[in-house]
């Protein structure tokens, strides 16, 4: 109910009349009256006038379950969410939640990550409050071997979340990293858990540094936040709530031909480097290729000096600008 | 200490004075004592004897981090072993070891299991005290599309344990079921956890109807036990401990190529149903083949009656004699 009055309010230009909201919902006024107070604890600015009604003037900046509910136009992703003031890491959080049987589209976010984990088991900075650091379950049924796919598929839907959220344009730099400006914002960590060849879940952890002021020295050349690179404080529900919009979307799309057929255009139009020349980097070799950008199992074409065409897929290979990290 | 004096007596054959124990591990009598005290209080039947010393008469039948190290001749195998009285399910306690860091090798290990589990959540039987319940941490070098071939590894492994420690022939049902006498005496649930096409850990659960009496009447024509079958209690110990020296050795083989190249022959042998015909049931679809064992990838290679070969790996398909489970 709480949630409903919410998304009322979040609706409303103007106020809305205490009656108007009981009749609405069919509730008493001091079951309205009640939920405001509760919204307004939680820290959301009501403006209350009498004759008038309730205006929302400015939601807290937290992440709460009615928040995220309220703002979700999705079917199925995040649907359940659990929201946390601390955890480990939100991957932990949702493989322990997969574990325990949790359905397809399950969220966990967390304001903070003591131990936010990026690829490979590098560290992941995850300032309290400022980024979205958030996990989800899927249970997808389709094949073990198509299932890396879904990690681009992530970085699909943050990059058009961004866009919408904190109006900026972002790059993909493949497989699975959003930059803005040459800088990253957003990794992106997908785990998954099966039985032998078959899927039992996947667990996709997105984080986006989206209010992080400042960067210590020694990343600052190779992270940013959009606050960084837009002045502007980004509303993190939103950001959130439209990731999750565009995953879920996409996420149907993928399903259809278990591949990237009906997305692989659109990844490629934010494609870093995509005609460009770049430096692949496997273990000790690099070479310089031209990005041809992704094929239909979301692995990328590149083309040698010599014109033979290579397609890669191994998560041992790491691509750069010719110039460094993204230039 | 403990598990070093254990160790000398159960090689010895007949009494060992506590000078001599005191000699070989520099200890004073008094520690001697005290660890033999510690070992009867634990169930250990040892007669000590003035001017004679120690014997060990009887192990206990519990499963004790002692007894299974003193036991085990691997290098790396369970030589971390967490021993429980009662657990959820081996493979879910490995798990989470292995979210919280566990080695290479770690090993559960416990007298009963609350919500033991088949493959496709299937829950599985496991009478507390009778049978060995163990998972262990894998976190192999391999490509993840050839880690499922370590559940082939680990019925090979269970086959041949059960020959040294109970003394039967047994037949593996492909891909990893092991029968005696046409029923299972034990199943293999073998989960993985990877970022992406990353393997991150593997774990592999093995369960052995080892000492179990009697089975309800609606399990009764498929499954059976070791006790059942011979009429002899196995020691348990000695059979968690030959399981873990064959799939340690055998292991090593298959890592060598990453496939059966190795193990095929071996495995072939010992195949339920090898050169004869049987039921392949792929969801409602059943059809008559002939069986031609393993391939090098592990996957079963049928003969339809039109003479087409096919290799069959999904994990949808089940395979059953043509007159009933596994006649």
């Amino acid at each position: 109910m709480k949630e409903k009055i919410l998304r009322e309010l979040k609706a409303g230009e103007s106020y809305i009349s205490g009656q108007e909201l009981c009749q609405k919902f069919g509730v008493s006024r001091t079951a309205v009256w009640k939920h405001i107070k509760a919204l307004k604890e939680e820290g959301y600015v009501i403006d209350s006038v009498s004759n008038k009604g309730y205006k929302l003037v400015r939601c807290p900046d937290v992440l709460t379950a009615e928040d995220i509910k309220s703002s979700l136009s999705t079917t199925w992703l995040g649907r359940t969410v659990k929201v946390m003031k601390t955890v480990d890491s939100t991957n932990l959080e949702a493989k322990r939640l997969a574990e325990a049987g949790a359905l397809h589209g399950t969220l966990v976010t967390a304001e903070e990550q003591t131990s936010g984990k990026g690829r490979r088991g590098r560290s992941w900075i995850s300032v309290p409050g400022q980024g979205v650091w958030m996990s989800f379950v899927l249970r997808p049924d389709i094949e073990l071997e198509n299932s890396s796919m879904l990690t681009l598929v992530a970085a699909l839907a943050v990059e058009k979340g961004i866009k919408d959220a904190a109006g900026i344009d972002g790059r993909i730099k493949w497989p699975n990293d959003v930059l803005v400006n040459g800088k990253k914002v957003c990794g992106i960590l997908t785990e998954l858990s099966a039985q032998m060849d078959e899927l039992n879940y996947i667990v996709v952890g997105i984080g986006i540094n989206a209010n992080i002021g400042q960067f210590p020295e020694e990343v600052r050349d190779k992270a940013t936040s959009l606050l960084a690179e837009t002045g502007e404080t980004v509303d993190r529900t939103r950001l959130l709530c439209q990731v999750l919009k565009h995953f879920e979307q996409d996420y149907e799309l993928f399903k259809k031909t278990e591949d990237f057929s009906e997305l692989m255009e659109e990844y490629n139009g934010f494609l870093a480097h995509f005609g460009q020349e770049i430096k692949v980097v496997r273990g000790k070799d690099e070479y310089i290729c031209r990005s041809e950008g992704i094929n239909r199992r979301g692995e990328l074409r590149v083309v040698d000096s010599l014109g033979r065409t290579q397609e890669i897929f191994s998560g041992e290979v790491s691509i750069r600008g010719i110039h460094g990290y993204s230039v």
